[in-house]
């Protein structure tokens, strides 16, 4: 507890809660404890505590999600997009650890439209991978990617075992791709998405569709992918 | 009225209007009269009405606003993001009629950040445009421009007399311009945003931020931007 008198109550928690922070006890993205938690930690009530986080809050190091607590304030994660768009290096790139995690991996006929993006006759097989991309421990990408299954055999198989795009291209002959078009728009998170990025129903997310091809021009990847509008920043640089 | 009794008549009604938007009498964009207009126009209810107006919703042909009305849904407006952005050559290029309307102009001392972009000292003098840009008569985008006033002589002059950037820069002296740096990420749009870009309050935005330098490389523009999500998509292509 606190103890020295002269600095508010509120001040020393957030003081103290600011120092567990920076020395890294609660990481970018990381939930705080609960209101109650802090007030029987430090012995007080929780309309001090509320006071303590909203300092937090006003300060840019904490932010909350209604329903869900008090988080620790990450900095939007750069996210360059050129002409070799790679989600290791980049996450690497930003001092930060890059996962994914394959929600599904499934082979269909493609659709109208990925059958045009992919140059593909429509209801030619495709893998189609989704998933979640995350920096540290926080969600930075909700993806869908759909590969043309004929031009890469084994693919599915490949992705699952790799977890890499670029290493499972690698194991079907593919060595290098590069980023043909990229497009963006926003869009407001629906029910799942929120919970699978761990964000509020309606927040803002930038869309993006993007086309990978091969070193012949040919489409190896037609990928679609929803970034929380606040944790990333794409940036192009000519 | 319509007379054709086998059609129910809210298809009829619905058919009736999207004639009149497949004519172009109603623009992408334009808000259709309201339930009761509608109502005493075809001499129904309104329920009807509403059953007109929620068909040509699902049929994407329309969209609703809380408390606004019932507007004729425009396709996205592509915006492509290169070496060289022009508005007025991006939305002519979409087969729209590009128009900007400027709320202020204003010469000001510049803070650290704008300094660091354009490569200024801080509390060198800027000039700051903000405004709206329109393409036919629905806004696609809003601004803040920031300009370095010592480089740009008589440029805040110029740009009220021009409103297209590119004429005022020839204007200034500067012949040619592209884009250095373009970073992009999502927001909720704060009331003032939704009101200037007749969205809802929350409803996503594409904020992107720009800097464009002049042949010799030199900062002559800082940009911030924010589309409406669902009508504008920014392409890139490598």
């Amino acid at each position: 507890m606190p103890s020295d008198r002269k600095t508010p109550l509120w001040e020393s928690i957030a003081n103290d809660l600011r120092g567990a922070i920076a020395a890294g006890h609660y990481k970018p993205g990381d939930k705080l404890p609960t209101e109650a938690e802090l007030a029987a930690r430090f012995g007080v009530n929780r309309h001090t505590v509320r006071q303590a986080l909203s300092h937090l809050i006003d300060a840019k190091i904490a932010h909350s999600r209604r329903g869900a607590g008090t988080f620790v304030l990450a900095k939007p994660t750069e996210y360059p997009i050129g002409k070799r768009v790679r989600f290791h290096q980049n996450i690497t790139a930003s001092g930060q650890r890059p996962t994914k995690s394959h929600l599904s991996i499934e082979t269909r006929a493609c659709d109208a439209s990925e059958a045009r993006l992919l140059q593909l006759e429509t209801g030619a097989p495709v893998v189609v991978s989704t998933g979640i991309s995350l920096a540290d421990a926080l969600p930075v990408a909700m993806f869908q990617s759909t590969y043309p299954a004929d031009r890469l055999p084994g693919f599915a198989g490949a992705l699952a075992a790799h977890s890499s795009v670029t290493k499972a291209l690698e194991a079907c002959g593919v060595t290098d791709y590069t980023r043909a078009s990229t497009r963006i728009s926003a869009t407001a998170a629906t029910a799942t998405q929120a919970a699978a990025l761990q964000i509020a129903q309606g927040a803002p997310l930038v869309f993006s569709t993007s086309v990978n091809v091969d070193d012949q021009g040919t489409p190896v990847e037609f990928g679609k992918t929803w970034f929380p509008g606040d944790r990333v920043t794409l940036t192009f640089d000519e």
